[in-house]
């Protein structure tokens, strides 16, 4: 900033780069940000200048900690107790009665499994009593989810297929008569539900659907027809939550444009069918087949959520969902860690237990701090939900990669813990580890949301950086927040401390990890600003950089709930505080040079040079479709 | 050194630490080194002080490239031809008549296969013609193990454990009428061979197998009793090679010890039955049982190698076999990565190719360096060892390590790159996924095989110091050698180059990248030192620490074979030679850094109160036998 006011040429660049149409036009329209900034369409309509959200504000340098400390609790005494009520009889059912290698033997979930699951009313744990279901809060829903990762995630994807997906858009967008007719009969489990987005030509790209709804002429169905593919409960589904192409006619000008509705379409209209159920690697017991749609006459009134508001219900009901996501790893991390954690017990090698050696330890010390961090993702996620925070999208989007990829690594390692045993199907680890597999791929594929976590926090950054510029051309009203702005920057830039702290709100033994938290923040608005700096809007196609700028945004996320939470364990004086704060320690430890490293790479200049060489590899690959290089034996 | 020399008290402890007694018990008795370090014992009786190996002379910051520059071939006019005359035929076999898919469903591989597989002669490729085999030498083997490594890995591993481990002790250690006895029925097919070391209590611990082998009063024969699991080919093997302890009178003082030592058993001998075929992740072709010998009369004249020479065996065949280990993944790697191109030129999202996007770009790139390099890896050790340099061991640990978790991430990179194709059964991607997360756990795990460079490593480190404790006790006689090696020391301790350069043996263009590895070994040199004057030879327990000095040994051997492939390539003006360069020059760069970290972490204090956390945090986790931290919700 304090150089953007030295030089009248850098401020118009300035002005050119932020001015509202060019950031608007090029931020949104294009390439693989479609998917991502489209959403920030919908939902930024009125862009905010001031957001509750950590992540967005880490794109502004700015230490947001409304969402984050102390850490949120949304449980009311009543609802805890109802939870522990469900929690323990449901444990000991996935213990007890359900068979996850039987399950997936059978191809799908044992009978008995289905009915058990429907008595305690696990088809419609988020829907209201009225209407059937339980009326858990999302909180509440995390905890019950997290129970059934822990034990078999192909049950997971079936049930959550269901209800965080499947009839998430009747729940969030339906009107009264749709809820009444259709959630009762979905969360007794007498019908399954089915999110239909995805189809062969259009899988991150889920803008570009080819599934056509044809309004008729007398207004009172739309007929529809495509084909979509990898649908999980496809094949099982008797409700339908389908997005499809439909013809808008705009009043004033009478121009006439696709865009995505969504529709309640039951297998009972006609039309409809599924494909075999699809091989897969994992998750073997949860039904995925494709769903063909063929003149399939939908009345009117399924229609959900608007004419044309299709692409909104889509975006809101995944980023609803995932915070689910990362509950379900935080049970299945969980599960492994116990199981290698008895094998370092009880296996012995050179005279003593495994768990004894360095090369163990540090295994079992990594598992154990990505399941905190998923922790404490997951349930500051829900319960900044249930206390209707607004802003939540970046973290939903940061808790999916992150547990992920942390479920990846953990089940990775605990098959290495447990070597040859690891391998074999009898220890049920590399089960977990083929149905794992899918959960860095669907529902936003990692890079997707990576990519969707960069922009949408740039974009945020640059509102507010649009805002200061407006407040500069008219000095003397805004003294203050230029002032102040322009003091951070400058501070920020040679280094010093902005005076941002948390002090006060964590507890006193972790102020070395709320530092290392503090200066995250520092160093990325900085190379945010650089970013958008250097390239302006054309950040949008430097993917390269981008994924450092959400890697470096995953680490500090981490390292922040990963604080919040043992904060709040050595507050409360819980037994477990110290080994929680040593989590935390060695976590922000560990995380805290990568942040460094990642934000180095995106502003290196020996970086971009390694950016531009794998570009170019990339490129001869793709287009001699060969290895290129030579063999070494010259054949 | 310098400084060393500067105290009376600090050279009495250099004394001390390097005194024959010291480090000779220490840094082999005991813990996990004991694989490892038994293993020097055998092979170093008179250590060398002087080795051809590229690693072990990092370990004293020495750049020796003599087995590394030029990239070694030791493949004659002739044998190129012979070898050229296979591979095109059987690749067209993999293609046209193996079915990989049909192998794995039926849990064994195909007939027609299997006669196809022994009429091109590949059940005894190494065993000489004049026994039946087709004699090929290491290069031409890996060769051929290739073009299975990119079909099939299960059959792959059935072939491996019949011919790289299973009859290879008969091919390296067999006497005469051994070999003639064995090998022709092994090499045409008749009978699979099998290797028996692993047992229940016994994995990454081999000195501690409890099988045992009697001799008989009358000198005659050996009784074997015992079990082994997880014995690939276990069920279906006519011919053993099995490990089992054996009693051993000293002449001189008449103490009995138990020695391991090696047999040829053959299933005919009676007593010898199979357990069922395991159930596995993948390699499901591949048979893999238990064995159990009871009451088995092994002829004593099938004793192998030796009465005791059992460990020198096993060793020896598993340091041997393993560079086919690198070829295989080689292959497998360049299958996937060839998928993975094609889909990325294909697959259109957001209105152009996939493969036009950083995000897939950067994977791709990545795919094809780690590729460059593992066949780098593969092709050096294959040709230095059919050259007869003795010093490969470390190298043929790290191409294992490094190939196996190179395939890894390429399976997985082009498993994210196909999206919900690659998790699919039908792309044929996971099934290599599956098959290949075994690589990093058998014929010694990762975990093991990093020990075991690093330790073997510092104890060639250790000798070099000890040699030059010896000169400086007679500094008049050897003061050109002491002034060389101070000097160097001294300069490497601040930083300043040491004069070693790759300058004259590598192509200019890469002289960047040269003076990166030449770096990274000063580095290492450095770090070594240090962490032997501060551990002495308590470093042995220092696991945290020797896995990131493994680490580093294995980033900077990886830059130093690309480096040699991507000069030779230059130099011969290859067509591909600029790609090759690219790839080089982005590995470096990346590698480099890494390098720099992991050396850095082994010698930081904050790293050492990291490790300290680990270390409790762990031991917390092992103690309860629970995840420890209380739950987000508290329950």
């Amino acid at each position: 900033m304090m150089r953007l006011m030295q030089s009248r040429a850098t401020l118009d660049r300035w002005r050119q780069l932020w001015s509202k149409s060019m950031a608007k036009s090029r931020l949104r329209a294009l390439s693989p940000s479609s998917f991502v900034t489209d959403q920030k369409v919908r939902y930024s309509r009125n862009i905010k200048t001031e957001s509750t959200s950590f992540v967005e504000n880490l794109f502004n340098g700015q230490l947001e900690p409304k969402s984050l400390l102390p850490f949120p609790a949304a449980l009311s005494p009543e609802q805890a107790q109802l939870l522990q009520a469900m929690v323990d009889p449901c444990t000991r059912f996935f213990e007890e009665v359900n068979d996850a290698a039987a399950n997936e033997e059978l191809g799908s979930i044992e009978e008995e499994t289905v009915e058990g699951l429907k008595s305690m009313g696990c088809f419609g744990l988020q829907v209201p009593e009225e209407l059937g279901g339980i009326g858990l809060t999302n909180t509440q829903y995390a905890r019950m989810v997290e129970v059934v990762g822990m034990h078999d995630l192909g049950v997971a994807i079936a049930l959550g297929a269901h209800q965080s997906i499947g009839f998430k858009g009747i729940l969030l967008f339906g009107n009264k008569s749709q809820k009444e007719k259709y959630l009762p009969r979905l969360a007794s489990g007498e019908a399954y539900a089915a999110f239909c987005l995805t189809e062969p030509s259009s899988g991150s790209d889920a803008a570009s659907i080819q599934t056509v709804a044809e309004l008729s002429p007398c207004g009172g169905f739309y007929t529809l027809n495509g084909s979509k593919i990898w649908i999980s409960n496809g094949g099982t589904a008797e409700v339908f939550t389908v997005f499809a192409k439909t013809r808008i006619k705009n009043i004033t000008t009478g121009e006439e444009t696709d865009k995505m509705s969504a529709f309640i379409v039951e297998r009972a209209f006609g039309g409809v069918s599924s494909g075999p159920p699809e091989q897969k690697m994992g998750i073997q017991c949860s039904n995925t087949a494709e769903v063909h749609f063929e003149d399939v006459k939908v009345p009117a009134e399924n229609l959900l959520g608007g004419l044309g508001k299709g692409f909104q219900v889509a975006v809101h009901i995944l980023n609803n969902g995932r915070f689910s996501m990362a509950a379900a790893m935080a049970g299945t991390m969980r599960g492994v860690l116990l199981k290698a954690v008895d094998h370092a017990a009880d296996r012995q090698q050179f005279g003593k237990a495994i768990g004894r050696f360095g090369a163990i330890q540090e295994k079992l010390a990594r598992m154990a701090m990505l399941l905190y961090v998923t922790e404490a993702m997951a349930y500051m996620l829900s319960a900044n939900m249930d206390m209707k925070l607004p802003d939540y999208k970046l973290e939903a989007a940061i808790s999916k990669i992150f547990a992920s990829e942390a479920a990846w690594t953990v089940a990775d390692e605990g098959i290495q813990i447990l070597g040859g045993m690891g391998y074999m199907k009898e220890s049920g680890m590399e089960k977990v580890m083929r149905d794992l597999r899918i959960f860095r791929i669907f529902e936003g594929t990692n890079e997707i949301l990576r990519l969707f976590v960069a922009l949408s926090g740039m974009e945020y950054a640059g509102h507010t950086l649009s805002g200061l510029r407006k407040d500069l051309s008219a000095p003397l009203l805004h003294l203050g927040s230029i002032y102040k702005e322009v003091v951070m920057r400058a501070k920020r830039k040679v280094g010093v401390p902005t005076g941002q702290t948390l002090q006060g709100l964590v507890h006193p033994e972790l102020e070395d990890c709320a530092a290392l938290v503090t200066r995250a923040v520092e160093l990325f608005g900085e190379t945010i600003e650089s970013l958008l700096l250097k390239y302006g809007a054309a950040v949008t196609d430097k993917q390269f950089h981008l994924r450092r700028v959400a890697d470096a945004a995953i680490d500090t996320y981490a390292m922040a709930v990963a604080l919040s939470r043992a904060s709040r364990a050595l507050s409360l004086g819980q037994p477990t505080a110290q080994h929680e704060k040593l989590l935390c320690q060695a976590w922000c430890q560990q995380a805290f040079p990568r942040v460094r490293e990642s934000l180095r790479e995106v502003k290196s200049a020996s970086w971009e040079e390694v950016f531009t060489s794998m570009k170019l590899i990339s490129d001869a690959l793709v287009q001699h479709r060969s290895t290129v290089a030579s063999h070494p034996l010259g054949f």
